[in-house]
């Protein structure tokens, strides 16, 4: 029916070398019987490299100059829009997040001058309506936009691909999801989302646009290797990690170490083309918002948590409590991913197995209970007095109310108190982690308070990982890694008198050791730690706080991502065998199932009989030397034998051996019309 | 002769897959015939990944859980001591050069004062005594540490070793000839060669000291195969970086990006561990330098060129002037690739033909003339008033003598005057960029000095390259850089009265775009500039300038160190197929060579001929299919066959067809006395 497409040997050509694309709208479930079932709901593997067979190379020979000349050229062209797309993306939900948490907080403080309880409810009701709507898109509209997102990427680069994740839909449930529920002030970050936003834009764009909402175009089809679509993914990774740390170096890196099993060096360069596209992009928008136009966008520089004016220099007894730091980071994180894992277990087979309805409530009840205690721990708290103030820093103390900056008054009798356990929790997360960094404030926050935001903090992160909303876990992690790291900083300045040691400090060394011991990432995080504190003299102690901490988690567990990559079924192949597979041979991994092999000669009954008989995706060419030693020469995928055998021949009115049910129209495949 | 030491089969196993150790007194030699010759002097291929063999599979089978642990161990422990020797030879370099410099501009300042004649002479000496050090410990003593060694390491982590890169006495030989290479104020910088003695120190750990020096250690020989080895010198060539530009993050790019051809992510955090070492190290020596210990080392602060005081933001009116600088670089850099491909061989086929002492002229003249000119042409120019003094900035004019700074008074008449191309020529290096880099100077140089000093250093830069003293590329590039970075600031400034432009950030992204330009580098390099100038705000604009230097330089040539290694027969291989590979045969690539296989059973006396009779080092095994079509069923190598010949039986008896001289003696091998 639709054989006059392969009336051309070229286009056959390339069709046999691509993998056949992966539709959004199930239209491949008309190629029957003969493609495998057990594609639908699991994951798919991908090509790890183009598939190199005589049809590839004939068509790589009829190439001109002029079109690899074109093929670059678009590529760079994507790579462009890339970095634009996810500047833009990233700038929009900033710009939204921040205004919708700015105004809740404005508002709430505006009433609490008058009423505490009224105060107390707005504050709830606003976060509840937020991550509502957030709930409500995921589950209903784009349920594969849950979670950070990472996992999933670094499955799909790692060779998986799995239904759903890369889909116009997911990308918009995503951008709005995150909205809602990081504006609703739940202990979760729009970092991890972002990257997947990346990622999302750049596939779509390798798709030549979505063919579901007719956004496609014809002409930027050009990519149809697995390759150069893992290749667009990349740089949509980097850019998205670019775009939510303003990290760009950071971004390359962390596409580079975490996501890219399968790192081209060629890559490296594009890759590093979208980072500063994006951080032009971001730039830009942040020097427009200055005037401005965005509300409370933009007001805090390109740098996130700038700590420049922080410690200049360290001496060698602070080591010891830093190797403390690490070692509490590799701790808690190992910990924070076990709990995890069992949280994420136990809702997947006791709660969201009830739908989508419960999910709802779920995400839902988690606001409550955070505002609630977001709310109602400071007013337990009792102020203190204010610091003496220091000429040279600018810090007020109380702070104006509705502005940002350390010192909080709330609930406070006398009007020179500030509250300690307000100003980290009564606050956008960004705020928080900037008054924890902060240099200057020497015992601003009381032992005590801390120590009950960080059990609390811990509490409400492995909880809320694994709702139906979209998460990250970055801004989590540097919360309650910057908690313990001001811990351990207070008893060093008690300690060490003499030396001159700021808080801040350590509270940077604890973010990182946190992450570290969670995600178990090494030079990208030191990167991105770097970028978003424009701290370059702190490098050297970063680098060792998270050699620390990874060890110590390593000893543990796996890293967060590949927890969770395991929990959701995604197969991912780890750079290094494991000590028992050493001596492993293929024969004993296969166990019970048979490899079913095809000689270099076969009929086509038997190629057909053999697609229908099994579910097997690819079938090993078998021959044999002379002295009948089988010898594999190479391998043949399922959808290369049904392009062969469509493009080829009308097999109406041969056999089928192995179909029971003996219909001839089976073979009739629709497999090509979604194309 | 030494068979009893291949009575254990573990032994022998463990020959079978290893690479014969290159011995460094060529006691190989005594191989004899069946050992290929042409191994001698040119270059021997590695292997890329571990040779997997029954015999390999079957070692590895017998280690216990203990003996990977130990070995996991091993790696980490010399990951160690690369950090900490990498560090302390950088010490001592810095230490060396930065106190020979010193000295040398103190002295001649204190004659001057008296006769500048009597100055020029002392100061011409003493780097004519400096450079004929350096040259002849290098012509005399360790020829193979000539150059910046990156090219040859590039090589040999692309899988090609070069005999003598990385013994004991080029390590020397790099160390104190730098020395005096770069305290003798040649045009050239030690960042290059300190990358090579990383990998030396890396590789010398590897094989457990040098043997011929005795300072080997048996149980640390551990190291048998490329791969291990090969990772070793990454870590060694990142320590390098890091300690060179006290960039520790940089150093790990620089290991991926551009040395390893080939790169393994779990190597990336052994990597990343030894630059913290370094970095901890360096930072260490300089912390108990700032007392005053090391006489002029470690006064300027970790950052080498700390410019975070300088601009903080930039308009977008300045994208047009840095993309120029961009485009300049492109070409310069190419230009300079260029040259130096012209000089080089230029050197090669008609100068250094006539032996070493050719050598030593040329260096001792080219170090006068370097002299002459950096001396000369200062005083040749007119002194410049100081400016108004700005009481923010604490820059004093003219400067004290004998103090680093801006603001020389060089062969001035007044006292309030500074001699602005004595300010940059007339110094060392490391100033002569501070000084170029420094922020509120604006108007400091004149246009005609710079481009003065600009036109005779890239002139010096070309000559100077190439001759036999070790040679960085990366401080030159800077100078040549900055300076005409500084010349575009000028016209900028004069453009955009209105704008805060500092020509200190001009002179940077100058910088970033001749060394993109010229070495191609990109995201390593990236990091590189802002380590090294503690500046994260500049990052987006440095990204933009590298993309458009290495897209311009890249339409003319290719980068300097794949040029330079073409030019000394190290075939490199590239990551992508050139276009007019795509559709080349292997059997097209080998022209008119006769690949030489072995069937699947073959005579010992068929192995012995075909290995006399030629020179190959591989021969690809071949069996057949029952239709006698050939098939590969893998490769053996020389050293293996020599290896089983040796370890299984004695041949004395048996002829050898291919023999003219028809002596047995010739196959008792004494390939195993260097054991």
């Amino acid at each position: 029916m639709l054989s006059n497409h392969f009336q051309n040997g070229m286009e056959t050509a390339r069709f046999v070398w691509s993998r056949l694309p992966h539709s959004e709208e199930g239209e491949l479930e008309g190629a029957g019987l003969l493609s495998s079932e057990s594609n639908k709901n699991c994951a798919e593997s991908l090509d790890y490299e183009v598939l190199e067979n005589y049809a590839y190379r004939e068509e790589q020979a009829q190439r001109g100059k002029l079109f690899v000349g074109y093929n670059v050229g678009v590529k760079w062209f994507f790579a462009l829009l890339i970095g634009i797309g996810t500047g833009l993306a990233a700038v929009f939900i900033n710009i939204s997040v921040e205004n919708f948490a700015g105004w809740k907080f404005a508002l709430t403080f505006n009433i609490i001058q008058k009423s505490y309880l009224a105060g107390f409810l707005i504050y709830i009701l606003i976060n509840l309506a937020l991550v509502f709507s957030s709930v409500y898109i995921i589950t209903q509209f784009a349920p594969a936009a849950a979670g950070s997102g990472i996992p999933e990427i670094k499955g799909y680069l790692n060779g998986i691909d799995i239904p759903g994740i890369l889909l116009f839909r997911t990308l918009i449930g995503k951008i709005f999801g995150s909205i809602g529920s990081v504006g609703g002030g739940l202990a979760l970050g729009k970092e991890g989302p972002l990257v997947h936003t990346g990622a999302c834009i750049a596939s779509l764009l390798g798709q030549g646009g979505s063919t579901k909402y007719h956004l496609s175009s014809r002409w930027l089809q050009g990519f149809k290797s697995d390759r150069d679509r893992r290749d667009l993914v990349t740089c949509g990774c980097a850019a998205g990690v670019a775009a939510a740390f303003r990290a760009p170096v950071g971004g390359v890196l962390f596409a580079l170490e975490e996501v890219t099993s399968w790192w081209r060096s060629q890559l490296m360069w594009r890759v590093f083309f979208t980072s500063a596209i994006v951080a032009v992009v971001v730039r830009a928008a942040m020097g427009w918002c200055k005037s401005g136009n965005c509300g409370h966008f933009g007001s805090g520089g390109f740098i996130i948590w700038d700590i420049s004016d922080g410690q200049e220099d360290y001496s060698f007894e602070e080591l010891l409590p830093m190797a403390v730091i690490g070692v509490i980071g590799g701790l808690l994180g190992a910990l924070f991913n076990q709990l995890t894992i069992y949280v994420t277990r136990w809702r997947r087979n006791y709660l969201h197995k009830k739908g989508s309805r419960v999910k709802i409530y779920e995400a839902c009840l988690i606001s409550v209970i955070t505002s609630v205690i977001s709310f109602g721990l400071p007013l337990l708290r009792k102020c203190s007095p204010c610091p003496d103030s220091d000429p040279d820093s600018e810090i007020e103390c109380p702070r104006a109310p509705g502005m940002y900056g350390n010192y909080v008054n709330f609930y406070c009798s006398k009007d020179k108190e500030y509250n300690d356990l307000a100003t980290i929790f009564f606050n956008t997360q960004d705020d928080a982690i900037r008054n924890l960094f902060s240099a200057k404030t020497i015992h601003e926050f009381s032992t005590q308070s801390l120590l009950t935001f960080l059990v609390m903090f811990y509490t409400l992160a492995v909880v809320t990982f694994g709702t139906a909303v979209p998460a990250g876990q970055f801004v989590p992690g540097i919360m309650i890694g910057s908690t313990y790291g001001r811990l351990v900083g207070i008893f060093t300045v008690n300690h060490y008198k003499k030396l001159n040691i700021e808080e801040g400090t350590y509270a940077l060394l604890g973010a990182a050791s946190f992450l570290g011991g969670s995600m178990r990432m090494t030079v990208s995080l030191c990167v991105i730690m770097v970028e978003i504190t424009n701290n370059l003299k702190l490098l050297p102690l970063i680098m060792l706080v998270l050699l620390i901490s990874k060890a110590v988690g390593d000893a543990f567990n796996e890293g967060l991502y590949e927890e969770q990559a395991r929990l959701r079924g995604i197969p991912l192949l780890e750079s290094r065998p494991k000590y028992e597979m050493r001596k492993m041979t293929a024969r004993e991994a296969c166990g019970n199932q048979k490899v079913l092999s095809l000689p270099r000669v076969v009929k086509v009954a038997d190629v057909v009989s053999i697609l229908r008989c099994n579910k097997h995706n690819g079938f090993p060419v078998i021959d044999h030397t002379r002295n009948g030693e089988p010898l594999v020469i190479g391998i043949m995928l399922r959808s290369h034998l049904l392009v062969l055998l469509q493009s080829k021949i009308d097999f109406q009115h041969s056999p089928l051996p192995c179909d029971p049910k003996g219909g001839s129209r089976a073979i009739r495949f629709t497999i090509f019309s979604a194309n």
